[in-house]
């Protein structure tokens, strides 16, 4: 697509907003085109917009004065992490300023006694923990992404990973931020401790995907390590069995740290591509318990108990540290697999755990039905799916009828009583499907919060809300300035 | 003190008002002088003036047609659970109408599956555990009031109890609201299960101390039952030592379902009053641990290794059942023991659980400068502490000094980075301390959300806030009506 010539007004609109911005904060600001290019898009990398400028502060002081000369000019902000978002939760717009944290990756505070550590928000997520692991600690959310993904983007998506069925997402491991509204107020919520007082706005903030304002400081819950940790690998010759597995063992109270699920192509392709030794069969759960040898045993007697009854084809505990890295080696290889087979579309719905047999049987039947095939890998314990819909990019009309498959799927994940992301967020990939699951005056309820933290709409414009409302929104909030 | 004569126009306010209500709800609404007697206080008992009526509504959908009545009259409502609150949570005004939850008591929902369970919020805690306790289940949250005090009442105070330390306080457990809005608006907030969507307002309700809504039905998460449990006794010769050890606990990861403190004042009074054979000495421990024997058996060996590196003066492993009851029976009665020699105040700080052995010693200074003895009886393993100070109700001057110095003591809680109050709520009691612990750009900003739910501020009046500013805040509520 041709891109219109700039009419000279807005040229000097841009040459004053990043005047400002580099007299405000010098060496922190970047507006050259070429540079600019880098941060066009994150990790969905379909939807490309250079922004007007971006700035990568280094304090939440910076924070601060970059957002009130923003505030000031009228100038929309796209708060970006490390540039991870599958959603487009980072997607710059033309005329918006990227903040970027990657500057901002301190530890400020590390607490044993109380448990928690305090640092800036650009700091890695895995980094987190490298921070505390030499005294025993460690940050429980894991995402996928881990080695790259900013603590930031997980506060903004409340990200989970494998292990979040025991120790729970971001929001169950976050407990204070400091956050920069649009304004320039700086502002502090929750505390280092329980119950610390005055509203739980922790809650909004988490997973509010860069609406609200820009959390440049979090307080974590640190966890001590467990002792050890070992999977077990069950096998059945069907998903429904497979989800019923799963439901058994939540309902039984059985808390392992991860319930991991895999379905056939995605076995198939796996097998293919690391060679784990997995079985041939129609769905893997990979189960994985932590704590002493003796917490280890207990559990695992309870699980595989559990698994016998629905008749396995395949129940392999690892003896050794080598048997469950290979157990491992496939489910992490999973995505790797199936892309270098494919493209594909990672889609993120989460469902109540009894309704998992229904949901991939409807799949399959969509699946056929479209003429797509969809590969099923996903933290079954807790119902957050991630259905992989296989197509050829280079063949016309298949990423359109691969995203409304995918919108099929979602609406599905609806229906059962579900959500449409559950840790990805909606960002600008399900704005449009938002609809689906909220009447509107539950999306209006939702927009009106907005209007509380940010009532020009200036914070990651065009997103989480249908796009014709939050336009509608940020119309109104131009009249009113 | 004397009522002044009601003037006519108030009169015929409120039979106006008493029959609208009767109209729209029909053998719900008490209205007569003597009856309406009975709602005239909390357990803080101390404060207490009789409501203009009380309506005690059997449906969502009667909350809101007696809230539009109420909203369009301009009545304050002040949200009733069972009464149990410690902090005058449910305390009428003159104008106001009571909305007691007693009648909505049913079991909407339970699903094993999916682990929740959705009742009406007018149903007891305990009976909560009893809809699925035959079934192998319970619902965690254990306040020690749980025999009598709602499901509201718990929600709208962020309710805590002895089994919190492993099972998180009623905002862990809580999954989802149906709330009717000052104006009649009902609301689902949450769902039931992870991940529901959209913004997490149910972090805001909850602990809100009714001040932005009235909960209706709650979606609560149910744990299947432990295997067993087994307290273990620890006494030591110094608070600080005790508070040193349960830190030791918390840090090296241990997860029990509770750690107990008991000062000497407390252990004195408690020995005297119910014979549980508890030892001499100045601080004393209950740490409860749950799971099978195996588990058991592990986590007490942890336990006792870090106890005994701090010199225990006894410690002592309940056996059998009939010693676990034994070490309990003290703990159950310490409140009753405290009641029965002594007029008592329980006040509900929560500090930085490494700051606890600073803490109790500070309180000991006090309690000396005051000449007011204080006995410590408390949820140690996450810093709630709950000091009773004693007193004689009918001495003058005692209840004065009473409340000074528990003001100075909860400002000291404030003061190591803890906080008002852990589960009571702030109710009228700790209104005018809440500026201690906020600057007045917090406090505006938390009276900015309520704003926006209850913009006339006719939900729960004259709590929370400092009494001038919501009065102020009412009186715009006025003028802009």
């Amino acid at each position: 697509m041709q891109m219109p010539e700039p009419d000279q007004s807005i040229l000097a609109r841009k040459a004053r907003i990043v005047e400002r911005l580099d007299a405000a904060l010098p060496g922190r600001v970047i507006h050259k085109e070429a540079e600019v290019r880098a941060y066009e898009c994150d990790a969905l990398t379909a939807y490309r917009c250079p922004p007007l400028a971006v700035v990568l502060p280094a304090s939440t002081e910076e924070v601060s004065a970059l957002l009130k000369i923003c505030h000031d000019e009228g100038v929309p902000v796209v708060p970006r992490g490390a540039g991870t978002s599958l959603a487009g939760g980072s997607l710059p717009t033309a005329d918006s300023v990227i903040l970027g944290v990657s500057r901002m990756n301190e530890v400020l505070e590390t607490d044993y006694d109380n448990r928690f550590i305090r640092v800036q928000t650009g700091r890695t997520n895995l980094s987190v923990t490298g921070a505390v692991q030499e005294d025993g600690f460690f940050y429980a959310p894991d995402p996928s992404s881990q080695l790259a993904c900013a603590i930031a983007g997980n506060i903004a998506m409340n990200s989970g990973g494998a292990h979040c069925l025991k120790y729970g997402v971001t929001t169950n491991n976050l407990l204070g931020v400091r956050m920069v509204m649009m304004d320039g107020t700086i502002v502090d919520l929750g505390g280092a401790h329980m119950d610390a007082g005055g509203l739980d706005l922790l809650g909004v903030i988490c997973g509010s995907e860069g609406q609200l304002g820009i959390v440049t400081e979090a307080t974590l819950r640190i966890l001590h390590q467990p002792e050890g940790a070992r999977p077990v690998l069950i096998g059945y010759d069907s998903n429904e069995v497979a989800g019923a597995c799963v439901s058994d063992i939540i309902k039984a109270g059985v808390l392992p740290v991860a319930i991991e699920f895999m379905d056939a192509p995605c076995i198939r392709a796996t097998e293919d591509f690391a060679k784990a030794g997995y079985p041939d069969c129609e769905a893997l759960l990979i189960v994985e318990v932590e704590g002493s040898d003796a917490e280890i045993a207990e559990q695992l007697e309870k699980i595989t108990q559990i698994a016998r009854r629905h008749n396995p084809v395949e129940l392999r505990e690892a003896r050794d540290t080598d048997e469950a890295a290979r157990i491992w080696l496939g489910r992490k290889s999973a995505f790797g697999a199936m892309g270098s087979i494919n493209d594909y579309m990672c889609l993120d719905g989460t469902i109540p755990v009894n309704e998992l047999p229904f949901v991939l049987k409807r799949i399959g039947e969509l699946s056929r039905e479209y003429g797509l095939e969809v590969a099923n890998v996903f933290h079954a314990g807790d119902g957050n799916m991630h259905p992989l819909i296989l197509f050829n990019a280079n063949q016309d009309g298949q990423l359109d009828l691969c995203e409304r498959l995918g919108a099929e799927i979602l609406k599905l994940c609806v229906e059962v009583g579900g959500c449409l992301t559950g840790e990805h967020g909606v960002g600008i990939e399900k704005r449009d499907l938002m609809s689906h699951q909220y009447a509107p005056a539950d999306l209006e309820a939702q927009m009106a919060v907005k209007d509380v933290f940010d009532p020009k709409w200036l914070l990651n414009p065009a997103k989480v809300f249908p796009l014709d409302a939050s336009q509608t929104r940020r119309a109104q909030g131009i009249a009113a300035e």
